[in-house]
């Protein structure tokens, strides 16, 4: 993590997209309950379990999205008069590899 | 779904695959209540959040290369000989997009 | 490359396909000139030229996927009946990894 | 394109980076001319075109970073100066999707 000043490490998540993620991963881990349930019968198609698998890849995806928009927005665009810019940029680098 | 003989559509994995998958899956649900902790709390750094939902990507990409190994090895190297590879081979392509 | 008998080796692209493969590429190789000529200026913007890289990996993409659909087709469905079916789908999972 | 002040528009390639982009897409483009050479024999083997693509796809996107990393150093870590926070960060996770 970036040595900043404590207070910019909170997590700014606005409240609205704070809201939006919980409640996304709490309807992705009704969704990876869904594929356990799905596993234990026998009469599933590969196919349709790759699917729902997916589906939820790419719902996390999109929470994923939310948070870094967030952090753009309120860390890195900042991060020159901060003065942490090889930081968050190093760090920023880091998060992108294999998006 | 390829219309297959019903017997073919059965999810064809393997004991020792399915068992590491539903494992898998289970942890990754953990994984998730995780991320809903971590996003409860005002002090947590968005990146250390983006790092979690990239662990859990991964963990669920492992999972679903496991059933498509399955796949390939008891449905489609053996579609030509039941007659589905046009269907086989068009829900495999959609399956792969943006993997 | 999976030992198959010689003949199945062959990239069995049919000839539509393989023209189509390789018009794809000569306009790839037209587009990585013109991102070259992009980077010789210094008054183009950085985004722009991103874009520009992002269409060409999109573009190798589709004409990879011509390639693999045929693949698919022609040597994977058919595995089992050769009996290199072990082979071809390490191969396969090989070469889908961070697709 | 961001309104920016046309200063800041000017790709800030520091003279070392823009050097090693543009000799890594003259490689790119002999190894596209090499994918095409590939394709007009009919004895190569599909699997082996899809890793020389895959192979191009790889050295596109370190081209890519390295544009990105600079992007990120010089323009979006001084948005919140310039005052195109918005502008900036809306591009960015635009040339972000499907990365």
């Amino acid at each position: 993590m970036a040595d900043l000043d404590p207070q910019e490490t909170r997590l700014v998540l606005d409240p609205a997209v704070r809201d939006d993620a919980r409640s996304r991963l709490r309807s992705i881990r009704g969704h990876v309950e869904g594929i356990l349930r799905m596993l234990e019968r026998d009469d599933v198609y590969c196919v349709d379990a790759l699917k729902q698998i997916k589906a939820v890849n790419g719902a996390l995806a999109k929470t994923g999205d939310m948070i870094l928009r967030c952090h753009l927005k309120h860390h890195v665009v900042t991060a020159h008069e901060r003065g942490d810019d090889e930081a968050i940029v190093a760090e920023l680098m880091d998060i992108l590899k294999y998006r």
